[in-house]
């Protein structure tokens, strides 16, 4: 069996896939692997000789602490899609040909649940050709969507980043002795667990969102209205959390109701921009009163000046967990943290088969999204809540974030 | 003379103009004032007798910590203007009842330029009547615009986000091996201090923005394309700063160019949004590359989650030295701040006539403004880096920061 190990990263980054990486990279060393690889740019980039020796880059435990601090992807990331490899095994035979090459033993990639689909089909090809190589999966993303895990490393700090803007948000809001409305955009096309992190704003201190619209349920645009202009009867600014992906009762998404051509990214995925926009647009003309539109952008998945101290930890801990299966012979698994205890919060890495996890899409159970669609219930709250706690603040250099990079 | 004080918040809210209200408040009781009453909404909500008197809502020392802490206006603001005192005594006459029926002899008003008229007028009103009221103005602006101060109180905090976020977005965008465009908009109509806190993101770390346009300099559309088309034939991440009042050299803003019917604000100014989407919408049309606009918009003055200890530590000073500069009977006057010392930075709290104060605008020296107008000299650097220095986190409740409100 091969005396190396690698490790990919895929997909969108995240506030602590790079803590993942240090799980990963420290438990390697730890379990006994010569030299740990980093792929750059995934898989996509290893079929390009591209990868990097880690010691070289991380000498000391500092830069291994530096990159727990870190946003996004170290080592670079690709949205790339593995061909069927029964009917074009030409791809992995390079791709295996590579890892011959660097004597890699264990194969590791931290994704969401398309970069699964990677270690799916490469853990299945190399069943095939009796390949001794060990691919394990380590859970990446802040849309929360994964099968199988109570929740994903990266998601906690997407919604401690969102619920502590939007309180910032609402104070905001409420400066002037007047009629206002404010809407927040927050990612996810279909699955709605980032926007219903609105819900943990509200707080003693905090009255929290007015209204929460996930993709979950079926956007009604004249409810809306009616809704916010009942609001507006008593209460003079409104705060209106919304999922970029809402989408109306005859299917087409909210930002369609403008434009019809929006551009396809390379999954063949709608590009979704604009909704907080349009709706924003929507009540100015229609109830007369300024409405804002702010976008959360690609600022809620790289915050990690504001990361959870939870995530942070348990993503590098789902890192390890992945290296010491691999070490016991697991293969073509994926790494999912399991809740042992809701009161104190309690929570273990488990190991799931990856066809129970790739190409799946976990949504917001509908018994969780309460009134009329637009708030969410306690048993969401005491979900999510465990998952914002605690900080591990940057390192801060001449007043910014210090980061680590290649 | 009265035994009381009283103190407003007026115009658009920070992260720091509660650190200069607390800074008010215990340094009126630290001067034997017997009551502090707060103005709910400024001079406006003043008028119609809208007040609180602060000892029932800042009990402890706890809450004044607390206060310190939150963003965005306590009081509440406004940003109505006072008519001529002369021609219009009749609202004069008003406020001047309310302040007497409060027994007030110090009055503090937190706020920019604008807001610095209030005070400038109620002084020349107070002494045309031999009011012994003094009337003394506390400066708060993120824009940084204010004349005869280094600088302002919410400059640094809304500095420190803004280079702290883009050092996250530039991470971001480097996680794909592909071409792509940041533009992150930036809030300053006419000043473009905010936009030039883009330049403190450059550090051993991170390169920094590789373009940063400031209203300042007058904006050519032609060699905005040209240099982004050059750049990318050597990098392919690119990210831009760029200030929402980027004016064409006809005087035109930039985002006017796709929409000619802007609203317009209470004030008569131009409502400038989209500047970024103009700018990438162009670029990707022009140079065939996916471009993605990133409005920081409001979250951009209210991030007391990663505020400047600098800038709160200077807001609470200039709260404090209007208080002490009243108890020896100023009045009609601003307090500024004053750098007496570069390496290491030193600044004190000085005073100055209001009307050099009042109405005017400072803009960033154009001698600062290097390489065709995008980017920022060394000397800005110099001037900018210590008032993001240090760092005062949010007392964390629940994994959200707390705030305190009335």
């Amino acid at each position: 069996m091969g005396k190396n190990a690698i490790v990919g990263q895929s997909g969108g980054p995240t506030a602590v896939i790079n803590s993942s990486l240090a799980g990963v990279y420290e438990s390697c060393l730890a379990c006994g692997a010569e030299k740990v690889y980093g792929m750059r740019f995934g898989v996509e980039g290893l079929l390009k000789k591209k990868y990097v020796d880690l010691a070289t880059v991380l000498p000391t435990d500092v830069e291994v602490e530096l990159l727990k601090r870190t946003p996004s992807s170290f080592l670079g990331s690709c949205r790339y899609k593995l061909p069927d490899w029964q009917t074009e095994p030409q791809v992995y035979e390079q791709l295996f040909e590579i890892l011959k090459e660097l004597d890699i033993g264990w194969f590791f990639y931290i994704g969401g649940n398309d970069s699964m689909d990677t270690i799916c089909k490469l853990a299945a090809y190399g069943a095939s050709v009796n390949s001794d190589i060990r691919f394990m999966g380590v859970p990446k993303t802040i849309d929360n969507d994964l099968m199988g895990t109570d929740h994903t490393p990266g998601y906690g700090s997407a919604a401690k980043y969102i619920s502590s803007v939007l309180k910032e948000v609402i104070r905001d809001s409420l400066v002037y002795d007047i009629k206002s409305i404010t809407i927040v955009e927050i990612m996810g096309r279909n699955a709605g667990w980032l926007t219903a992190a609105a819900a943990l704003a509200a707080s003693d201190d905090c009255e929290g969102a007015d209204l929460i619209y996930l993709p979950e349920v079926a956007f009604d645009v004249d409810a809306f209205v009616e809704k916010v202009r009942t609001l507006q009867e008593t209460k003079p600014s409104i705060v209106i959390a919304v999922s970029e992906g809402v989408k109306l009762a005859d299917g087409r998404y909210v930002c369609e109701l403008t434009s019809d051509d929006r551009a396809v990214d390379v999954f063949g995925h709608k590009m979704l921009t604009g909704t907080g926009r349009v709706l924003a647009d929507l009540l100015s003309s229609r109830l007369g009163t300024k409405a804002r539109a702010i976008e959360l952008s690609t600022l809620q998945r790289c915050a990690s000046h504001i990361a959870s101290g939870t995530d942070i930890a348990e993503a590098y801990q789902a890192g390890g967990a992945a290296v010491h299966a691999a070490a016991e012979g697991h293969t073509g698994e994926v790494v999912a943290l399991k809740r042992i205890s809701d009161k104190p919060y309690q929570c273990v890495t488990d190991l799931l088969p990856i066809e129970q996890v790739a190409n799946l899409e976990k949504k917001v159970p509908l018994e969780w999204i309460i009134e009329d669609g637009t708030q969410l219930s306690s048993a969401f709250i005491d979900y999510a809540r465990p998952l914002i706690q605690t900080e591990l603040p940057p390192m801060y250099v001449s007043g910014a974030p210090r980061h680590i990079h290649l």
